[in-house]
């Protein structure tokens, strides 16, 4: 492994901490991942990539930069990856998903906050998160009040942080809204990159995402058979790595696990028995290296079948048309695309409702985990509705509510095993 | 006391359980109100209000609808009273205010929920509110999260719940959304009343509401005598009654409380002694009965100077520019106060922290006490971002988070005792 101790040094990281969060990471990947049975060979380069989660890939964006290509680090699937390429940027999902400085993050934020919320906080104040330090931009949203309120906060913290206004509704003018958003992303992003947006940029950009999205849409349709050919954890793994690789690199790994899937599913093999409980979870997204659910699940004798998650298909699903020539209609296009999006901040949300039943049918799910971090008022108050629409179309689920700690995994073992035990 | 059994029957409140409520109301006051000293005589009629809070304020309201009006209920400052009005409309604020009915609304909301929305439930589900049951029309608004996702479950139980849409931001692009959104509101109040809101109309209901605001902005602005002519307790109660009584009324109430007030003041005649520590409290908004942390200030040596809140001078202030002839303009104008309203949903809310320093200045307090319910994420997180304005400022601020319950009145009593003992 190539020593990167100088380029984080360069970025600002504390060493010795950054050093106590990566053997960790190291651990918990290999205890996670590396126990599975009959993986798929293409994960390798997941593997792969998620070994220099914190090296190489760092070190292409700082090489990017160098070259006079700008960083974008960005919290939600709102932010448009499209017009990040589009101005020649890079765009990075920021590192959300552990239980790291929670102390510090609670000396500026009250404690009954989402985890994944103190996890950024915590990662700033830790210094370990080198996408956040190697970013020349920074976007956050107000998706919830959580995120919204303490970005304020984070401000400090992160001064090159651009907040967009995501809408709270589905009417026209939530559209007109959304519209004026993300053309006032793209003046920012023209000024931050010196390069100016055109049709043929845009063209490009939105290409290149619709790519990307289309490699993940064959992965989760392979995800319908049974016995699956993939585990819950390493479609997870993909989705997420799918934030902060390169992406055309990326979608070329991900078809080439596709093929392999393909061929798997062709001669009835895959990474279970028929017959295996199927699993669809449903709720709030899991940043790397959040596996604590799906890693329960898949040891206790289930199978994840799917991710109706922002890490998943809440987030990959729907892609740009491409049809337009101008840029005022390409802009058009994507506002439409990302209009779409069913996140539990919207009200009504019944598009998610129904997002779920079809995964849950398309994807052969025995029954439904309702994913919700503690703290978090969308997802949570939302569970209420989404269990009594299960409940109407027959299909078994059940609500779980958690953080990233390891506290409570006895307590949700038991639980889920009792769920697979009933829809077996 | 007239027996008003028919009525509550006839809305359907289950009586036993509202009688239980109202006997707890009528002790708490008496306890709370009718033990201070010195309190003004023109709070003999506040006194009676209360007394008839769900008798005869009810009974008219019902009298008002049998004569062909409408009532519209509401949660939020947020909804104009001036269409309402203009519209031949009855406005009241609903019953938000009391732990009660908390074991059954957390059937359908997550514990973690604010006790206000709690509330709301509760008093639903118990069926101990008459106002909601009053009303032809109930608006809720997407303010935070957990009211714009608890109104989805609310609205299983109260069919005629309308949700308006509260932007989240400054910009223009927000200010043409809460526009769009009071037009919408504007015909669907004209559908319910059948009454055609027109320039003379509309005109109409801006002066009803700007009186109101002004004999509070008169009330307000006596307080910042020494000694504070009016206990913070009476001040904040009259600020409750605001929502639900009748404007002319009201504002006539009002004003006879400041005549004397004036007379006091010039005596130099007041509720306290001179020199006792004055207290600014600033945060969430506290609906009848909550009366939990002003009772505490004030029977610990404390006096109360003004409430930076929903129910205050955050509810109160700014009124609506009457100089415009056509509905157009006079639309703009209730779209240009309203859109002044320093609530904690927006980001950033600089104003705010302005109208603090202002506030405290204004009435010469010696401290602020940031009152944050548990679990209400803007003013939690906001509460941070208020405390360190004050540190800049050298006005002494503390933080208290709590609930409906009063579990917590020793431990509160001994921080504020210590507080005052403080800034004395």
């Amino acid at each position: 492994m190539t020593d990167y101790k100088q380029m984080w040094t360069d970025l600002g990281l504390n060493l010795e901490t950054h050093d106590a969060l990566l053997s960790v990471l190291g651990d918990v990947y290999q205890r996670t991942f590396m126990a599975q049975k009959d993986r798929p060979e293409g994960m390798g380069y997941f593997d792969f990539v998620m070994s220099e989660v914190h090296g190489l890939r760092v070190k292409e964006l700082q090489d990017a930069r160098a070259a006079g290509r700008k960083v974008i680090g960005t919290f939600c699937v709102f932010v448009p990856e499209e017009l990040i390429l589009a101005a020649d940027g890079v765009c990075v999902g920021l590192c959300a998903g552990a239980e790291f400085g929670f102390e510090q993050a609670e000396k500026l934020l009250p404690p009954n906050t989402c985890s994944l919320i103190k996890s950024f906080f915590g990662f700033k104040m830790s210094k370990v998160c080198p996408y956040l330090e190697a970013s020349d931009m920074v976007v956050g949203e107000t998706t919830c009040d959580g995120k919204k309120k303490a970005y304020e906060i984070f401000r400090e913290l992160q001064p090159n942080l651009y907040v967009m206004e995501v809408p709270q509704m589905k009417n026209p003018q939530d559209r007109e809204l959304l519209k004026s958003e993300y053309w006032r992303f793209k003046g920012e992003l023209e000024k931050l990159t010196g390069v100016t947006i055109d049709a043929q940029r845009l063209k490009k950009g939105i290409d290149l995402v619709n790519s990307k999205r289309q490699a993940l849409h064959r992965l989760a349709a392979l995800r319908a058979a049974d016995p699956a050919p993939i585990s819950g954890l390493d479609a997870l793994l993909i989705n997420q790595v799918a934030f902060y690789d390169d992406p055309v690199r990326f979608t070329a790994s991900v078809n080439k696990v596709c093929d392999e899937l393909e061929a798997r599913i062709k001669s009835g093999k895959g990474v279970t028995v028929k017959g295996t409980p199927r699993i669809l979870i449903s709720g709030c997204p899991m940043a790397v290296p959040n596996w604590k659910l799906p890693g329960i699940i898949e040891t206790s004798g289930g199978v994840v079948v799917g991710e109706e998650s922002c890490v998943g298909e809440r987030g990959s699903r729907n892609l740009v048309s491409q049809s337009g020539k101008t840029l005022d209609v390409l802009m058009d296009a994507v506002v439409d695309r990302y209009f779409k999006i069913d996140c539990a901040i919207f009200t009504p949300n019944r598009e998610r409702l129904e997002h779920i039943e079809s995964m849950a049918r398309d994807y052969k799910a025995d029954g439904v985990i309702h994913y919700a971090l503690q703290f978090c008022s969308p997802y949570m108050i939302e569970s209420h509705t989404v269990e009594n629409s299960l409940r109407k179309k027959g299909i078994p689920g059940i609500r779980i509510e958690t953080d990233y700690s390891q506290g409570d995994t006895g307590q949700l073992k038991t639980r889920i095993e009792a769920f697979l035990e009933m829809i077996r």
